[in-house]
């Protein structure tokens, strides 16, 4: 392994409110996923992060959601597929809009929030994100949970599929996340996140919150942007791959 | 005149509310000025409006507008002008998927309502919308009312301006709308109405409230799509260009 | 049974889309279950509304919903209680707001669409519900389900929970609504309907799907507000229960 | 002068968007402008907000705006005056019960942003913000800038209108805000703005940008909420008229 991604999301301000430090990240990801609009993002706010996005050469990818400002994307709706698929579409084109302004276009596409976890296991969700991004470029990419039906009915529908890590997430034995209502499940040290992503990318392993040790294979890694201390944890990730010889390069 | 456009707004259904026969009308106009989700529009009305024009060989512009379900887009807004430069790409943005997954393209824009009423006269909103049509796409034309700054700021941008002729509205002897709060403004007989369109085609002029002849130019002629009766006298217009010999075609 | 009560989704225009004859059918219910904000019903609507019902002397209630206006209201979503809860009291003061300035107050509450079909059997929705009531005004009676875990919940809290029966829906042996997407789910013959209704009032049951009685009972009829023919099916229903000498009457 | 009023804008947060401190200057001014969800303010935050100034002692008016989250309500809309009664009693209504559930009860309204500005001079949008609050309860003070329509037209109709007083803002010698976009707008320096209030308090003057004296008379004095340092400047502000002996009070 001598090429890694990171990926973080970013574009997450809306109008008077504002949330992460898109300019201190967009110097330490590879792959940005750039909200859109549906669960945050104005378009003020996109087309600025795009541009800087696109000025430092991070790959922009569209972080589709569902349509709730209110709950940020973070409430489970049961939405019809053709709706779901309307609405991927929609907010694909609306970033791309901001892409193309700023001499670049929508390179990927990874769900947000509720519709992240939705689509681990909701296979109808699924496959309607999947259903709009073969629609609309079937050469783009989906980011998403290894074995997840996301990444499942991406690949039969002849997408590429994208498995990525949670560097700050502790793992069950089985190879999910585990719950935020449990402990185990934030990591903190800076040193330990990198030290087991350094691991993950050699021997394809991660120590699950049990000790035992479980196999992860990813293509990307999310840093996240917006909680205290995000960009130190991200910089600090950032440097511990360069000093291990690994290149910071995009997945796409 | 052998040729001619008629254009009208679609597309402005939103979820459970339906407004407008946007199938019927679908049948009779040359360029339809699709809604694109801030005014009204939901996703997936959007992706059905298109996909049947695409179906008709009717050509699709983006109807962009203010950000304001409440009001329809029909209520000013005094946006700072970057905000409305990014509000405009984001709607051409989001149709354009909606295009490119129905086969074809955004092909021109329109403003709506508030917006369109605005950018008559209020030269930085005219500019602002002009800047995202040229950043976007530089070759799209835009629709506007004759002597507006919307298309005195198209072409000073190098950008085509076209004006639109209206026909069910009273002109002033000045060339302008007569306000709908005063007596004339609107036109309801379908004879009269395709009467002043030929004459329009043929003379370059309309007989305005007064009874003078006012010179209007126009290269488009808009018909409303959600009043009573609309559908009718939209054929009615569509049919009588055609028994004068006036082929029916998109502006564009 | 001398006299009972006849409800009706209100309101539910918003801003340039209209939707149901609210005049009309306010000239036939005895309750109307007017929209709040979330799923339908800008201020100026609602305000329209709950004037011409207080000048009619219809009971006013609160029709809460998830806040989702371009789903109407009828997309589950998965909120917590808390938020839910919060959700509600927001509504119910709004409209509580409406009915102040028409001399009139909020008498009841009725969730919409997807909540009340999600409170039918998701017991946290429900107990949200009820807490926002039972905070807010213990005295307001929840109409809801036979059988809900909302009237449950509402029973549990010491509130009034009011079974409402639906005068054009089918049910099953069990006594539940028959899906939309089976045979036999809605009903569109006036005097089948008003049969019904009659019957279940003198009896306490109603023909199933099946052939079989089924035991219901319901202090209050839902009719239709929104569909073609409702107004129609509404006033029959009304005449009918007047013929047969009951007295028409809010169920508060 | 032996009793006086702080007030600030707070509730401001939105879903996932935290903004300002809420907690701490609830601890800090006297009265609470809290935003009734239209600019800002989610039902969940604003029941957090009203219940922690109620257990305070802290009043709570209403801070009712444009329907404009994307903007904040800073973006001035020509609303039809009907459309705008209806929005602040709607807004005034949502509050109210998260008022009711803590046991108080909105006591003042205060407009933000843009229409603040706009009801200084626009006398169709002060009157309909007056209206509202007339037919809602006539005892309700309003708060808003001295010489404004606003208060004239709550005089005008009966109301008691409440000039207050910008502790940091810079004046002209007419009595008038220094526009932002000029120098002096904005003064940081605590122990100056603290001086400044307590000489407007006793000598009903304050020093304009020119260095003149202009009479300026108030019965409250808005602190910022949201920016770096505004805690800090409001708590100073609040010392220094403890240490003048003036009463930290409520103006209502």
């Amino acid at each position: 392994m001598t090429a890694f991604d990171l990926n973080s999301d970013l574009g997450e301000s809306f109008g008077r409110w504002e949330l992460g430090d898109d300019e201190a990240m967009l110097d330490v990801v590879t792959s940005a996923n750039v909200a859109c609009g549906f669960h945050a993002g104005d378009p003020a706010t996109l087309r600025r992060t795009v541009a800087r996005a696109a000025a430092n050469g991070v790959v922009v990818g569209a972080q589709v959601a569902y349509n709730d400002l209110a709950g940020f994307g973070r409430r489970f709706m049961d939405l019809p597929a053709a709706e779901l698929t309307a609405d991927v579409l929609f907010q694909i084109g609306g970033l791309e809009a901001m892409c193309r302004v700023a001499g670049t276009t929508v390179r990927y596409v990874k769900p947000h929030g509720a519709l992240y976890n939705a689509t681990v296991h909701h296979r109808e969700q699924a496959k309607a994100v999947v259903t709009a991004v073969a629609e609309y470029d079937a050469s783009l990419p989906i980011l998403g949970l290894p074995g997840s039906e996301l990444l499942r009915a991406a690949e039969e529908a002849g997408l590429r599929g994208v498995p990525e890590f949670f560097v700050d997430r502790g793992y069950t034995p089985e190879g999910a996340l585990v719950s935020r209502r449990e402990e185990g499940a934030v990591l903190h040290d800076p040193e330990e996140v990198t030290a087991r992503l350094l691991r993950m990318l050699e021997e394809g392993v991660v120590r699950a919150v049990d000790g035992s040790d479980v196999r992860v294979s990813a293509e990307s890694a999310c840093v996240h942007g917006d909680s205290p201390g995000a960009v130190g944890m991200a910089a600090a990730v950032r440097v511990g791959l360069q000093k291990a010889g690994v290149e910071l390069k995009g997945f796409v």
